[in-house]
């Protein structure tokens, strides 16, 4: 397997310093990547921060509040925007993503970038995580935000490569946060409901304790105007010390790598059955043993180099 | 792997004479199987038939009288109503299956299953492919009709199953078709606007032809008075005759043996990946080299008997 990016070099050329150029580039290469490819993961871990929720919860500007404070705490955060669509995305969407960029502009220390990548929900999933490989292996960032455009079965593929999952709804949101019960809510470290100031948010906040079931954080924030933001970021931190404290970080980590590592081993099984269509000269035949033909070429041809 | 039905046992029996009984129950053990399972190929090839197209085209009143032309001269015929959503389905589905239940009824020779099938795409194709199989192996249908509810992702992988797939329609619903385009029609080797007594059905058919972009018959029925219904008997009938004659049957099954072989492949993996998630002890590691353990082991693990 030959991989994509060469990470050992992108990681000398970004420490020599001298601006984000390397990394833009290596992470365009993850983003067209096919989906069998794996960034080796390297560097000690850094907090990864999936925001997650329907569209219209406002999602970018929180994210752009959270830039914000940070760089003003003076940590440093690189934010991932996964649009798993198109580039082409509502104008709602692009307006709240330029609001967001406007927060990162100018300030020393934050890497904004979209990431931009087609295909099945496992395919976007494995270019994220990919992305996020190469953040981490710059040793540069405090924090890593991964934010996807809704709440989707892709989005919540996206969202649970994070280390901290937020789900972020709105008041009156209820009926669908009800329905989402199954999705993303399942595997939401902790609840925002923004737009806070809007009436009934206390209301939505008692919803989602319930419809959630378990001991998760529901926080209040106002991100237009930042309130709440603060004790987001704050809680964000006490849970990244918790998880990196009492061990529970390398058990987490690995039980994503392994349901990572079977995306990985399925897209490699496709990718070896539509190559050997291609070259068949048999006949029809028995199909468990056209089965046992390519379960053995995958396994063959899979280098771990 | 072990089979979760006894084909040979299942013929034997069958033929043996003495209703449906055996093939019900056999049936019943594919719509339950791990989506893994192959129930071989046997017997001589049977035609089969995928009836699909949006909800409201008509497709069980015409499957109705397909039962009915069938049996009218003198043939055999097996049909599958593949519901991949669940046992609730809406009204005006259940409607008019129960209509198509209404042709068959006390005619000898006639077999209606539904095959309430859940799961994915593959899942439900899957189970929909072991059922064909085991109606072929019985060596008592001459056409296997597969009837789906709707027409997408799930109903084209399951349409695709057929030597012959029937796209219906009716007049008026051209937007749809022109918005499909990526869909089902690509797939299609018969395209029947139904309901043809009302207003604009030459002008669909002609749509059609424009959208489909390569030479498919295009024909004009109205079930519910039994309009035309012979004529598509006659073009089904002929297709297979040249299907069977001209030595495309064997090639054209090869194919669709190769890529189901693809999705069997990938859920065994998947079940691989899943069974050593659960007994690893291993800490967070190298994924390329879980990917190589998961292919390895899938490889190992499977079986040809």
């Amino acid at each position: 397997l030959s991989a994509t990016v060469d990470v050992a070099e992108l990681i000398a050329r970004h420490r020599e310093g001298g601006g984000w150029a390397h990394l833009a580039r290596a992470l365009t290469a993850v983003e067209n990547a096919p989906p069998w490819e794996v960034v080796p993961a390297s560097g000690p871990p850094t907090h990864v921060v999936g925001v997650t929720g329907p569209p219209g919860a406002g999602k970018s500007t929180l994210t752009g509040r959270l830039i914000e404070g940070y760089g003003d705490a003076g940590a440093r955060i690189a934010v991932l925007a996964v649009d798993p669509s198109s580039p082409l995305t509502g104008g709602a969407v692009l307006g709240d993503r330029i609001r967001m960029e406007e927060s990162a502009q100018g300030r020393e220390g934050v890497y904004v970038r979209s990431l931009a990548s087609r295909g099945s929900a496992g395919a976007v999933a494995g270019a994220t995580r990919n992305a996020v490989r190469l953040l981490e292996a710059c040793e540069d960032f405090d924090v890593i935000v991964i934010e996807t455009v809704g709440a989707g079965q892709t989005e919540i593929s996206v969202a649970s490569l994070a280390d901290t999952v937020l789900f972020v709804t709105v008041p009156g949101l209820g009926d669908g946060v009800q329905a989402d019960k199954a999705g993303i809510i399942e595997v939401a470290d902790m609840l925002v409901v923004n737009k806070a100031d809007r009436p009934g948010a206390a209301q939505t906040a008692r919803d989602l304790r319930v419809a959630v079931g378990r001991a998760v954080p529901v926080l209040q924030t106002a991100a237009l105007d930042g309130q709440g933001v603060d004790v987001l970021r704050e809680a964000l931190d006490a849970r990244w010390t918790e998880l990196s404290a009492d061990g529970r970080l390398p058990e987490l980590r690995a039980a994503r790598e392994a349901s990572e590592a079977a995306v990985v081993a399925e897209a490699w099984v496709r990718r070896c059955a539509e190559r050997a269509r291609d070259v068949t000269e048999e006949p029809a035949g028995d199909m468990r043993a056209t089965v046992q033909r390519i379960l053995r070429e995958a396994a063959e041809t899979w280098r771990t180099t």
